[in-house]
């Protein structure tokens, strides 16, 4: 992404610190070098990356989907998003995927097709999210981690457009799934299934 | 956002602590009781928000829209976005939008339309950003912050759609500010445009 031709944007790292630690949020302090050789200093997240799930209940013409509720403290709402969750050290995205997917709502997917990466926050978070489809759900119990309020909903896609057309839908994950799904139903978008046990991640 | 009967996702603050301040982030740690009664603790970034704006320079049949490109440090890589920036302390988004146009592109618009409030991190930062509209605009000349290496460059519609469809743009105010962008032009969005002194911040 960062060609030769991109010097007079591109900030240099020089070495940091980290000012938080141990905690959920580890965050440093990274002195940069600047296009025109001054230098700055750049705070910002460490994240281990997350994951997406946009899973397909049935394919039928306004397809149902699951999504999950959820309360979000900093911003002191309830969100509808996509199933979600942070990836653990070295975690593979599928893997991921596959674990939260069950975590959250019960449901295990027999088809996965690789939706895309998407940076939420590149100002101040190392954050990607990778987004994943997943469909042939079959249904099981949820089993939320330990102080994880969950509420797994189902909904057709013209319910989630129409929450989306009323600006109701805010969460960033969850309106580019559902505009790449709106996409790929209508032919605008490629996608490529692959059998749960033989998705593999995008390199 | 959050009815009563959301008893059974809400999480409730119980007061907390400032763990980084003073630089560029804001990181609380905060006690909550949990929908069981049991407690656990947040940590979040305390955000003022942000605003990204989309330019429309002509309404051509494929409009050419102006983006700009820059490093982002997180991440290491260079994102072509919408102009974009933080709200500073009480400033309305509108007067945000106008200034950031202006400091990061040159460019002054006569016209704006509100287009959407995201939320890009809320699992750990309060950060929302507000999406604007705008077009009629009246070339001038970029005036960025000192430190901050932005380059504007013009491309049509169809341009980043391509990039969209080959999973080229990942920044998440820009996928969605073109989604909504190509809906509104195809009439599946509503779109309401003011004179620049006229626009108001949505409540």
């Amino acid at each position: 992404m960062t060609a030769p031709a991109d010097a007079h944007l591109r900030e240099t790292g020089l070495g940091g610190q980290t000012l938080l630690s141990g905690g959920f949020l580890e965050v440093r302090r990274d002195i940069v070098r600047l296009p025109d050789g001054a230098t700055a200093s750049r705070e910002y997240i460490r994240h281990p990356g997350a994951v997406a799930v946009i899973p397909i209940l049935d394919l039928a013409a306004d397809p149902t989907l699951v999504l999950v509720r959820q309360h979000r403290y900093p911003i002191d709402r309830v969100l509808l998003e996509w199933p979600a969750g942070k990836r653990d050290a070295g975690e593979p995205t599928i893997a991921c995927a596959q674990r939260e997917l069950l975590e959250e709502t019960g449901y295990t997917a027999t088809e996965w097709a690789w939706a895309g990466w998407i940076h939420n926050a590149a100002a101040y978070s190392s954050e990607g999210i990778a987004l994943w489809f997943a469909r042939g759900l079959l249904p099981g119990p949820a089993r939320p981690d330990a102080g994880e309020f969950v509420e797994a909903v189902t909904l057709p896609l013209s319910a989630l457009a129409a929450l989306d057309a009323r600006g109701e839908l805010t969460d960033v994950k969850t309106l580019i799934g559902l505009h790449w799904l709106q996409a790929a139903l209508s032919g605008h978008r490629s996608w490529s299934w692959t059998s749960a046990g033989n998705a593999r991640d995008v390199a």
